[in-house]
């Protein structure tokens, strides 16, 4: 009767493996370089990272396996949400009169709503099976805390959130959900850690900042035996756990019997548009899709992919976390507080920046308003309210189709719409009613966040 | 691996009619009694309705054809969320260490997250085809207003939601997603209808209530010749569209090899558990599984069903709208602010009464620290955090698993999870907190409200 607009999986299609990018990147003759001690500022071993993680993903984070098979109880667990529905979004097309093809993969009927439940799982059922009774980690705008808050739950494990203040006191429903699933929920900076007595002997009115509460939850990790750190995105193992998204993509995608031109994600750390984009991207190093386009896109408030350096930089403010390579606005880079709280980071996972570095993806940058423009559009026609960092994925994919438009050709477009929007209604009402700034990034004014760089060369 | 624990289907197996019921209930020796004018107190025809709604949707309140085919244009709209999945519970089963198996249908993926944009959509539908430029609506919580303002904007009509005051002061979240998709979102009562403005010149801070809320949009209807007015329960088309839930869902018990001993749903005006029941009612009612049960499960602080009359009543408060036979606790009845605001209605739809008179459906009422508790531990083991009124049904259902797990017999539960929860955190954190009154509805205390019955015998 009509155009086929979505393409179901079933149960036993979920992924039985994740799929491992490492290999092709060095296969294509890419050298990703080893993150380093804050300390010695020396490449680090295993033994350095154990303080915070359990082997098993640490073992991920080094692996050179193309494929690392998913364990029973994980999969069990997936199937809560997975297979996630892959879209045609016809609706949009027609509104944008483009030739393009526009598909989205939909990861916001997750129990939290978002993609971040992929890799909070597993990273509970390693530390469970690793003997650990307590994970400490840190949320910005809530979606992490949420997702880690539920897996601890799932794995009966202890959860301590540093939520960054300015969220915690703006999004007391965020709180909520974290608590519902036991969590304990601090406002960061807090006087719990040194890291955040630090912070607050100096401000006291500290609203935090992501840096911090890194810092906060890194360091409760470290000085308690029995507990683990967990970080929501940036991290090797991250990126692995989400590329069951690209996986169930791909077989959807040949559902709908076509192959993308473009893929199109959002970027605050890179996890969710990494867990997209991967399983494609090998292809390109492979030299099977060269021409296979890949647009991460980003706040204008935080263009840490379009306006950054690529260095070496600490991930957190206190410089306790690891060195890692990266595109960075520099760790002691405190974002404007747009909406996208997800995206409002200084640095990016370092196999991302370095595909970006190397010209295998491209960056664009969004300012509030052109995004939220964006996500009403796709709104009124399809539906689903996007959350403001997805968002940015939409403003890209609507460009690639007014391009497509432009020039009258052909184009399959592939984004990843990685959660809903329903507990950021706040930011459509400022939307709705003129109250966004247009907040961007100077460089002029930002000099001071970079000078604070590890003085190490990356090649 | 392990046992299967989801059941999806293809955009192929979303229905292609509705399932109508009143066939079997009158082929089973029922008599549904007609609705009266409140003007006349004698039956109404078609031409009563037409200033209130389309020809097609009277069409089908009246129809005695078991099925309606359903439009294209909706069907193509269904596929933005449907098929919904059909989940087996099997984590909250262990929780409860029960021989039961529950199985849940799940209508919160949908973009306004409920099952509300099932009756939405063709509503907008036809009175897009009849001309119609405008609705006129009321909502309580919000679920129905947003599933109205989606659709309308689908089709292109402009949409007034009259939302009841304390909603719309306690729940501006709601309001903006209406307003995102263009709706006019007024407080109710309002001063823009002689129904709100007769509220307000005698309860200047009224608060408002669903009843006063319909009053005023059924009159703004029946007043603007182009606008139409549109319910989200209660009359027999809404609970035809929403037949889809349980269409879908006893092909996913196949899949699954299943048949239910027992469906469980909750109630407010009872849209969607007839949508899930009424396909497997129709089994009962022919004497084809005449063991199955049916649970209809509701707030104790509203106990239409459990502790109201079976009476001819008024829909509203202003006494406008027709009068149906239903399970009433009054039209002046105004139920306590409980937070399953969808609930708060003080009729029933009039089939579903007489199925509840007739003994083919048994109600049982919960107070809200009781449903809250079924609420938290169904998250905690299925990660979807269900609003409040689906948590009737969870509670409904875990009794049920006790009760197979202390008669020692297997059992197969299936019930309607209607909607997430992510609009409702303050309702969590109330209970997290010891927030949440035990109300109960003390029948001495709300004669008055019976006593302004019309005076129409049920027979």
């Amino acid at each position: 009767m009509s155009e086929r607009t979505r393409f179901d999986l079933s149960d036993g299609d979920i992924p039985s493996a994740w799929f491992n990018l490492m290999p092709d990147i060095v296969q294509a003759g890419m050298q990703p370089l080893p993150p380093l001690s804050p300390a010695t500022k020396l490449p680090i071993g295993p033994e350095d990272l154990t303080p915070l993680f359990p082997m098993a993903l640490i073992g991920q984070e080094v692996s050179t396996d193309p494929w690392i098979d998913i364990p029973g109880p994980v999969i069990d667990v997936y199937r809560l949400w997975r297979p996630s529905p892959l879209f045609r979004a016809t609706r949009l097309e027609r509104a944008l009169d483009t030739p393009a093809r526009i598909y989205f993969k939909y990861e916001g009927g997750s129990p939290a709503g978002s993609h971040k439940p992929n890799t909070a799982v597993p990273q509970a059922f390693y530390n469970k099976e690793a003997g650990i009774n307590r994970i400490a980690t840190e949320t910005g705008a809530g979606q992490w805390g949420s997702a880690m808050a539920m897996a601890c739950r799932f794995f009966e494990l202890d959860c301590t959130v540093y939520m960054v203040r300015a969220s915690f006191e703006q999004k007391p429903y965020r709180r909520v959900f974290m608590e519902l699933f036991g969590a304990s929920v601090l406002a960061s900076p807090s006087e719990t850690t040194n890291s955040g007595r630090a912070i607050l002997a100096e401000h006291p009115d500290s609203t935090g900042s992501l840096g911090i509460a890194i810092s906060e939850a890194v360091e409760d990790a470290a000085t308690h035996e029995d507990t683990n750190y967990a970080l929501g995105s940036l991290l090797g193992h991250v990126l692995l756990h989400q590329s069951v998204i690209g996986l169930e993509a791909q077989k959807q995608m040949e559902m709908a019997g076509e192959r993308p031109d473009v893929v199109v994600g959002c970027v605050g750390g890179g996890s969710n548009f990494a867990g997209l984009s991967y399983p494609f991207m090998a292809g390109r190093l492979r030299g099977e899709t060269p021409q296979m386009r890949f647009v991460a896109t980003e706040p204008a408030a935080c263009p840490t992919l379009t306006k950054g350096v690529f260095a070496y930089d600490y991930g957190d403010t206190a410089q306790i976390a690891p060195i890692v390579p990266m595109y960075t606005l520099g760790h002691g880079f405190v974002p404007a507080p747009v909406h996208a709280g997800g995206l409002r980071y200084h640095g990016d996972a370092p196999s991302l920046s370095l595909l970006v570095r190397e010209g295998h993806m491209e960056a664009k940058a969004y300012t509030q308003n052109a995004i939220f423009e964006a996500a009403t559009l796709f709104a009124s026609t399809q539906g689903i309210v996007p959350a403001p960092e997805p968002a940015h994925a939409i403003k890209g994919a609507i460009d690639e189709a007014i391009a497509a438009r432009e020039s009258g050709q052909e184009r399959v477009i592939l984004f990843n719409l990685c959660g809903h929007g329903h507990f950021d209604m706040q930011a459509y009402d400022d939307y709705l009613n003129d109250r966004l700034p247009e907040v961007e990034f100077d460089p002029a004014e930002e000099e001071s966040a970079l000078a604070g760089l590890p003085e190490v060369p990356v090649g």
